[in-house]
Order: structure tokens, then C-alpha cells, then sequence
């Protein structure tokens, strides 16, 4: 992997002169391209061995660009902010949008190779945080953006040489600290757990370009001419390939897990009162206990239009202090959004530790109203359901509770509902053509749902479905599931 | 995942009879039509839980399928030919050629869900095998299979109820085993399992279909309806994407790695005499210690034309006994390899413990001469070099020691060779109007070497670059580190 980086590649100072005026045009030229098209972002990521420029071609890079359409981030130690939430989180608020450049300075790659070098984890360990880093970058990129991963390489020798040479110039000892002293130490195992890193994680969507690292013409001249050719392939890779729609999962019997629910079941007025007043209670508690601080709450509502997702979630809202929780009505994407791979609206919005964020429809409409309205590509949503469990584990294992929602009623109680809310004058926002469309959609949308939850009911995140042909019926089995959830997820970290 | 498996699917007896007669013609017709396209085999994995029908269907698919074209492959305890090498090297046996069907009973996923489910792994484990199958189904489909994998799955009721009849029967009660029982017991266990094996490795390339078990008839139908829509499927889809040809890894300053190589080196006939002797000593004598039998031998000999591999091989396989050691050399490929993933070819040839396999050429043809004599699309020799890292990564783990030579020589050595084989009536056969073509590339081959090494120079399967000017040089060198690295393995698993 690194043979060719320990070759003491150099450019001398004259070719150098010569060739970087025309590099410089070049990479302006290409990022002004990818800029208009606006259809990629470039995410560009910097690893590699201490003292081997990675922090000087991160201003480089600024330099040589327009800087007002980059976006660096380097990132050190995790604020509080970002300790609270998935790992991942902080590198999503970070993604560039289409059109734009990111340049993302110790990168999701940094804590696992840390990790292991400071022997915190082990090799399974490793692997399966590198495998959720391939998958990740699969996403990204199935999504259009472009990837180029540099790897600042240095010989064992070449980092003496370059630490000692930086200390000895007072103007440039401060760059040098005891870790880097204490790294170079650990050069051997490092070097290993590297090579280990980039095996597993090189691919054809997501190649490593191993930079060596001591001379920086030879650095620049390469990271520039690297830069310059991965934006020409984003802009020359015409668009997805269409792929044959997946099978279609209606069972040869025709009988539909929506089918199954029993919608007849009811509960009285004032046993609905009683039980109300109940959970509630239970799930204020619940958020006032000193262990909530530990966990986090997604509570993701679906239905049939007019199933009453919006009654439920005021039932769950008025339990909790409003300091406590967040509600993200999920619509028609922004043009902020649309330019982010898909998930973006939805890590945007994922909750601190010790608050609650109650989604009204959520990234389940790439497998629902995306699909059966063909929104996107067939190909974009046939993925969509092994990236939205690759997505939920990562927040389940960072002590969220995720509770997702099928609100079921019948066809008919939805023309009742529809009718009435046609019928009362305060009621009338509530219905738009778009629902009476949606309708004739029924079966395609019923055929959708079972597919969903067939795809996405986990053994982490489990989809709870609820009969919510009665109102009352369907609000306290949200009610209950929510609590007994949330008392479960307490027991565990408590 | 397993939700709508459990709502009690069941077919009316009449409905069967009337619906199987044209299910059976489609799968037929499929089979034959694929059969005829002779583009792809359909790979067919059976698994799920103990009595939900796995060995019923596979019975009935060699009954509704023309079963001439059907290869059925049960796979229980290793033998030890397949306890000697890889654990995947036995599957790789049974893959399907293009245009017929495989069944694969009890598959790659049985052994890491039993040691999981056994508490011999742990999650960590389970998910690094499951992270490998991913990729070896990714590589298989990239390959051009069509796999469908059935998941046959039961409620604990029914597999309990299923369990009960079997035994109440006498003409079935041999069905039945006390593991069934114990595994009953685990149900839960397994489940959550279960779970997680398909949710890791569910993708649009490798789609589980969840069956219910329960009732036969509609076990078979929706196996049937699900293999006649992935047939067609497979025969929709057009070819390979043609994809943007990855960057060339050309070094700015024109510093290839080989050219770094001092091919001046030289060895004296006296002194090659001796070393020889003393390294086929040492190679011999490995060979014959006792813990060789613990670790088995790869040697994979590439180099540019007329290098001097021949001849390298020679000195390596007269130190070895004739029963230890097999050469194989790498031509054009057969038809039965053409009809295969291509690294089958390899996997075929791989040497049990305690022996020795020479490739005289080897898996790097791929992102070689298949490179740059455009023998494949771009896409194949793109994402080659993540598969051959997979592919060594397997070996080295199951204690082969595998050593890769590049034999390096300059252009002008070569054309002073192709001279004296042209001239010498013996060496006349030696040199052939390719040679002179590939001579023509010289620097396109270069590049595709350097890239080779750098990105399948790896931690566990280094490229040792052999100067071989000299071929005295060359085949001491290769005898020395070959030696080198035997005595490091023996070393370790002593």
C-alpha cells in the first residue's frame, strides 16, 4: 500500500513554478463547472501519518480555490453538542451540498484508527466500525457525491527527519507536541493498522490516494492534479444507472400483514380518559428521571393519511416539558435539503441526550410516497431500506430509544374522515387533492407498507403497528408502547 | 423481519392444484431461457429454522425443475479435504457455471449463525462474517450471478406444533433430532440472531425472501413465483454499467515504483551455486518439518515477459517433493472458468494443509494484461483489486502462506531475451507474436503493475519486487524470501 509513498517522490522548485499556475486555472475552472451543475458534492477527506502536510494542504487547498465555496471542518475532541448524539452526526452536520466542496480535516476514519492504536479496541472492533465506515461512503456516493480519501504517507525516517527538522525552526516548533513525538514511537503498529484501514476500506466508489508526504511540491502538485480529475469523472458520470425494479413482495395468498391488524378493537370514553391521564402521567415521570439524561427518545410517526398521527402526537407531546422535546413535521424537502444525500433532513434533526424528537412522517417517505409516486429512481429507494437500518443502529446503539408508528385504518374510515374534515370548516386545511390521490393509490401504498416493515422491523428498532380505526383505541397503544419502551431502555442503562 | 412470516400464510388445497400446473411451465421456461442466454447462474441459498420445509423445497424445486441443470449441494460437517482450506473454498466449489441453477443448502451463513447461536462468537465476530459475505455476494452479482436467498422461517407455536406432528408420525418421526428440540429451546435466541444476520446483510443485489414454512403449499408456490420473477429479472437486466474509468495513478514527478528497483544487482556463478544449494536445502527441510502440516504454501510468480518466472519456478519446485507441490499455470481461461466468477478459477487450485501451489501467473491477469488489453470492462478490473484483497485476506487467515513475486527486468533485457529465443531453435516456443505486442505496452504495463502494488501490497500478502536482470539474482532473492517467510509462519503456528 505504501511502497510507492516511501520512493522520496519530489518536484523541483522550478518545475513547480511552471506547473502550478496552469494546475491552479485548472482546479478553479473545475470547481466553477461543479458549482453551476450543482448536481455532486466533492467530500473531500484528509488522513494520514503526523507531519506529513496534512494541515498545510487543507489551507492549500483554500488557497488555491475559491474558499467561499468550501467548507472546512477539522475536527478534534467532540463538543457536548456532538458527545450526546450518534458518532456519525457530526460528520453529516458537515457534508457539502451539491455544487460545493468539503474538505473534512480528520475525518470519520480518526477515532477508530485511534482507537485501535492506542489499543482501546481490537481488530473485530476495527473491522466493524470500518464496515460501517464502507457502507456509509456506499451510501454517500449511491447518493452522487464524489469521494477522494488522501492518505499523507511518511516514512519512519522521513517523520524523524520532518518532526526534527520543525523543531528545530523556532517559527515552526510549535507544531510539534509530545504525541506526535509519542506517534512516531508507535510508527511500526500504526503503519500496520493503516494498511489494515485502507485494505478494507478501499473501493471502486471511494478510492484512497496515498500522497507521500515530505516534499511539498510533490504534495501539492499531486493532491491538485488528484482534485482536478475526480471532479472531472463527477461531472463526466452520467446519471444512475436504471435497475431493474426488486421483486414485488405481495405473498402468493394475498394476505397482507396490515391485513392482520384487528381494526374493530375500541375503548370507551371514559376508560380512554382514565388510561390517558395513566400513561401520560407515567411518561412525564418517566422524563424526569434522573436515567433519561442518559438516553434519548425518536418516536417516528407513519399512517394512512387521516389516520391520526397528529392527534397522537399532541396525546405524546402534552406528557413532556416543552424544553424537552422537538416536533419535526416531515414535508416537502427544502432546497437545502434536496441537495444533501436524503438522511441529512433527518440527522439533522436527531436529538441531545435526555430530549425527545417526535417525527410527523420521516425518512420512511423514500420507501412509501417516494416509491409508489415514483419521487425517485427505483434504484434510490430499493437501497433506501438497507440504509435506513444501517441509519437506526447507529442511533440505537447511541441509547436512543426509536420507536416508529404504523398508524392502519380502513379505506373506509378514511372516506368518513376525509368527508367530515371536507364538511367542517376548521377541518378544511386538513384535506388537499393530494389526499384524494393518494387514495386511489391504496393497494400500492398498502403493498408498500408490508414491504417496509418486512424490510425495516428489526431486531433493534422495531415497527410497532397500531389499529387506529378508533382514536382512543389507537392513541393508548401509542401511549403504552411509548412508556414500556422508554421503562425498558432505563432498566438497561440504569 | 419476520413479522409477516408469522400471520398464519396458508393455500387452499384446490387453489394449489389449480394454480401449480402454470407455475411449474413458468419455471421451466425460465430455466430453459436461461439456460439458453447462458449469461448467469442463478445462485439459490436455503436457510432459516429448523422444520420450516428447507429440505422439502430444495426436494421440490429438483422435481418442478428440469434437475439435469440444477447442481443441489447439501453442506453439513467439512470434509477434511475442506477443513484444510478457506471455509469459503467449499462453496466456491459448488458455485453454479453461467446458465445453470445452484442450491446451496445450509450456506455460507450456516456456520456464523450456529457459532454465534452456540455462544462460540460473539456479536463483534458474527458481524465481521456476515461483513465478508456481504462483499463475497457483492463480488458474486458484480459477477453477474442472480442470487435469491430464502429465509424459511416459523413462529415458536408452529415450530413447536411442526416439531410435535413430524414426531407423531411414524413415517416422519426420523425428521425429527434432539438438536431440533434443543434449538427449540434457543427459539428466542436464534430469532434476535436471525434478525440480525438479515439485517446486515439484506442489499438489492442480495435480497433474502422470508417465507413462511408452515403450510407447503404456499412455502412452494411463493419459492416458485419468487424464482420465476428473479429468473426474468436476471435475463432484463442488461449488461454491466459501463463505469468512468478510475483515476490514473500516474506520480506526478514520473516516479514509478519499479523504476526505483537497481537491477544492476548481480550474483556470480560460484556464489549462486552455493546459495542455491543453501536455500533449496532450507526449503526442503521446511517442507519437511512437522509443523508444515499446520500451514499450506501460495506462490503466485508474475513479471514481465520473458522475466524469467519459468526458470524461478524450477529452482523452487526441485527443493520440494513432487507429492508436496503443484504448478499451475495461468493461460487463457477454459470454457468451465469462463462460465465463472473469475477468481474461481483460483480458488479451485487452492492447496490443502501442508502442501505447495506455484502459480506461474496468477489472479492478477485481472488488473494486468486484462486491463490493459481492454479483456474486460473497466468496472471488472476496477473493483478487482478490493477483491483480490478479500480473496487473500481469506487465505491468509486460514494459514497459507502466500508470497507474490514480481519479476522486473528492464526493456532492453527483454528485447536481448526475445532475441535469443527467436534465435534458439529450444526457445523458439517460448516467444510468440503477443510477446511482442505486450512489449509494445511496456509502459501501460508498467503503470497497471505499479497500481497493482500499491493497492495490493498489503499488510497480510506483501509484494516481494524481484530485480531479475541477473537471473542469478532474481531466483536467489525469490528462493531467500520464500524461505524467509516459511520460517516466520512455522514460526507462529508452532
Amino acid at each position: 500500500m505504501f511502497e510507492s509513498a516511501e520512493l522520496g517522490h519530489r518536484i523541483e522548485k522550478s518545475r513547480y513554478e511552471d506547473q502550478v499556475p496552469a494546475l491552479r486555472s485548472a482546479l478553479l475552472e473545475a470547481q466553477f463547472e461543479m458549482l453551476r451543475a450543482a448536481r455532486f458534492p466533492l467530500i473531500i477527506l484528509i488522513g494520514g501519518m503526523d507531519g506529513a502536510g496534512k494541515g498545510e494542504t487543507v489551507n492549500l487547498l483554500s488557497e488555491w480555490m475559491d474558499p467561499r465555496h468550501i467548507l472546512t471542518h477539522a475536527f478534534g475532541e467532540p463538543s457536548d453538542e456532538e458527545r450526546e448524539r450518534p458518532p456519525m452526526w457530526r460528520f453529516w452536520r458537515a457534508l457539502p451540498p451539491k455544487g460545493k466542496i468539503g474538505i473534512l480535516f480528520g475525518s470519520w476514519y480518526s477515532d477508530p484508527l485511534a482507537a485501535r492504536a492506542a489499543g482501546e479496541s481490537k481488530t473485530e472492533g476495527l473491522d466493524q466500525e470500518l464496515e460501517e465506515i464502507v457502507r456509509l461512503e456506499k451510501m454517500l456516493t449511491d447518493e452522487g457525491a464524489v469521494l477522494v480519501k488522501f492518505w499523507f504517507h511518511l516514512s519512519k525516517a522521513s517523520q524523524k527527519q520532518r518532526l526534527e527538522s520543525l523543531e528545530a525552526d523556532p517559527e515552526t516548533r510549535w507544531r510539534v507536541s509530545d504525541t506526535d513525538w509519542r506517534h512516531y514511537k508507535s510508527y511500526e503498529k500504526f503503519h500496520d493498522i493503516a494498511q489494515r484501514t485502507l485494505r478494507l476500506t478501499s473501493a471502486v466508489n471511494a478510492p484512497w490516494v496515498v500522497v507521500e508526504g515530505a516534499d511539498f511540491r510533490y504534495r501539492n502538485i499531486t493532491v491538485g492534479t488528484a482534485l482536478v480529475g475526480a471532479i472531472k469523472r463527477g461531472l463526466e458520470q452520467c446519471a444512475v444507472p436504471e435497475v431493474v425494479a426488486p421483486a414485488a413482495r405481495v405473498p402468493v395468498d394475498n394476505l397482507l400483514l396490515i391485513h392482520s391488524l384487528d381494526l374493530s378493537q375500541k375503548i370507551g370514553k371514559k376508560a380512554y380518559v382514565n388510561q390517558l391521564a395513566k400513561y401520560q402521567g407515567k411518561l412525564n415521570r418517566l422524563s424526569r428521571d434522573p436515567r433519561f439524561a442518559k438516553i434519548s427518545v425518536i418516536a417516528a410517526f407513519e399512517g394512512f393519511d387521516a389516520a391520526g398521527k397528529g392527534g397522537a402526537i399532541r396525546r405524546v407531546s402534552e406528557a413532556l416539558d416543552a424544553r424537552a422535546y422537538q416536533i419535526i413535521p416531515v414535508g416537502v424537502p427544502t432546497d437545502e435539503e434536496r441537495a444533501q444525500p436524503y438522511l441529512w433532513r433527518f440527522w439533522r434533526h436527531i436529538p441531545r441526550a435526555g430530549r425527545v424528537t417526535i417525527f410527523d412522517r420521516s425518512w420512511y417517505g423514500r420507501v412509501l410516497v417516494e416509491r409508489v409516486e415514483k419521487l425517485c429512481p427505483t434504484g434510490d429507494w430499493a437501497r433506501a431500506y438497507t440504509e435506513i437500518n444501517d441509519f437506526e443502529a447507529q442511533l440505537v446503539r447511541n441509547n436512543t430509544v426509536l420507536v416508529k408508528f404504523w398508524l392502519s385504518i380502513s379505506q373506509d374510515e378514511q372516506l368518513k374522515r376525509f368527508r367530515e374534515r371536507e364538511a367542517t370548516g376548521f377541518k378544511n386545511f386538513k384535506i388537499t387533492p393530494d389526499d384524494w390521490r393518494n387514495r386511489e393509490k391504496w393497494n400500492d401504498y398498502e403493498f408498500a407498507v408490508c414491504d417496509m416493515v418486512d424490510r425495516t422491523s428489526t431486531e433493534i428498532a422495531p415497527w410497532t403497528l397500531v389499529e387506529a380505526e378508533d382514536k382512543y383505541f389507537g392513541r393508548i397503544k401509542i401511549l403504552r408502547s411509548l412508556v414500556n419502551r422508554i421503562e425498558e431502555a432505563l432498566d438497561h442503562v440504569g
